[in-house]
């Protein structure tokens, strides 16, 4: 094998960046069209429980890239010792006020309320982060639709349809499965007639169905956990994990690792999702998309 | 290989008669105290649409069961051409009503009627079938509980566990998709953690993963498509298929056949569920203990 053989046979990298670019520009314009016609614009709620360092700067990337596009955001701000009552309640008043088209519980919530009960509460109509049961129900069931579709999981198959790659009758390997990508990146990948296994903790010997796999997605946390020789040859990966690894060189000592080696994966693959930069902005946009949608339900703006 | 070692190696027959006598004897039980405790007996009531006879002979077989362990079982009909909105108004009622606890909407419904939005209309709370998105996101989703599960898809399970049957680490293997059973049967053995893998009409040589599965539960359609050579040695095997085949010799010149060449499968599989007397007869008894469940819910009875 000659060297540019060599170099030939490295995987072509998703550029999560530029697509998520390309969406939020469309949302964007999506806006602009909405606010000349009916002078109106989607408004996006964000319940923010306790004072954690990691959801303030979740919250403040959301809220940036609503800005961006013509979001109007806000985020309601309760202490850390607030009771499940409080939150429903604020949660309720969201569900009422007609500016509002999605509503954010930001999870990890304080371990003394019920993640699940205040979840419940949201309207399924305006549950962007899409995890209610009713639109995780939907979404499992043929002949239905949800009103919303989990964003990361809705990130992956957008990066595979636009990257032109065929779902239907591949071997699709799920590692993890989360509410957030596992559980419905699973069923979004059999709507669009993979044959799909999820593996999990308990699964053994798991490289052995993931070396079966056409598509692998992957969200473990457990950084470069996913070897190269885990893969099959051109198989197309998609790294949701996003693990903060030591490292002394960088800023702040942290760099984002994903699941996967990828500098073993991208010998072997023939497309893959970097970390950061792959899958991270696309689940951005797809909020603010999301956001979109609902607020062209509720004003049946076409 | 001796005779009695060949014998030895046939899979030992899942006695599905038996085990949903069990079952039904044990609901019997607790409904015979549920009455004489409070004076209140769980209340079943089937939806019939049109004049189906394969439906009005399921009905027949519910209401028959229903009455044989104490559960008051009534069928409100209506003519095919119905409009949707007389349905959804017969369900409504029936959710109002305190002495109902189950609520089925026998499918299939006359072509002209949405389905989903009549299913939708059923209280989570009555939906002894587990067909509505509620309770199948609250199935599908880690840290909730559904009301109900898909009477089938239980069955499988029951079998499973009255078998002692681990399923954790275990690679199982669903064929089909349905809400029946490939759908919450794939949801339950996740729960269970076993490594699942489902197969469809889509999935290129359906028989290499079957081939590394330990439990095999299919729900296709199609007789006889599972043959001995898809299976693992030792493999086991649910199967959900109820195919009426043509058959001279018998009354009504038909026969049941299940999805899977039970001759060449009993050769190979450690157990294996017959076709009939298998998953049928603890499906019909899963449906009596979700009704008592439901009742026992409604009047706080433990």
């Amino acid at each position: 094998m000659t060297l540019s053989e060599a170099a030939d046979r490295r995987a072509s990298i998703i550029d999560g960046k530029s697509i998520g670019a390309a969406i939020k520009s469309q949302v964007a314009a999506e806006i602009l069209r909405m606010r000349d016609t009916i002078g109106k614009q989607p408004g996006l709620a964000v319940v923010l429980v306790g004072e954690r360092n990691d959801s303030y700067s979740f919250v403040r990337i959301k809220m940036k890239a609503c800005d961006e596009v013509g979001i109007a955001s806000s985020a309601v701000e309760l202490p850390a010792d607030c009771t499940e009552d409080q939150v429903i309640h604020v949660v309720s008043n969201l569900n009422e006020d007609s500016s509002i088209h999605g509503i954010i519980v930001q999870l990890p919530l304080p371990k003394h309320l019920d993640g699940e009960r205040i979840l419940n509460v949201v309207n399924p109509e305006k549950d962007v982060d899409g995890f209610h049961p009713l639109n995780m129900g939907s979404l499992a069931m043929k002949g239905r639709e949800p009103f919303f579709i989990p964003c990361a999981a809705k990130g992956c198959i957008e990066l595979l349809l636009r990257r032109g790659i065929e779902m239907l009758g591949k071997n699709a390997v799920v590692i993890g499965r989360s509410k957030i990508v596992g559980l419905p990146v699973s069923l979004l990948l059999q709507r669009h007639h993979a044959t799909v296994s999820v593996i999990h903790s308990f699964t053994k010997n798991p490289q052995d169905l993931t070396r079966e796999a056409d598509i692998v997605i992957t969200d473990v946390g457990v950084p470069n956990m996913i070897r190269g020789n885990w893969l099959k040859q051109g198989a197309v990966v998609i790294d949701a994990g996003t693990n903060a690894v030591k490292d002394p060189n960088r800023k702040h000592r942290l760099r984002l690792n994903g699941d996967v080696c990828f500098e073993e994966a991208v010998q072997v693959a023939s497309a893959i999702t970097p970390v950061p930069g792959g899958l991270g902005p696309v689940t951005i946009s797809m909020l603010l998309s999301n956001t979109l949608d609902s607020a062209k339900r509720a004003y049946t703006f076409v």
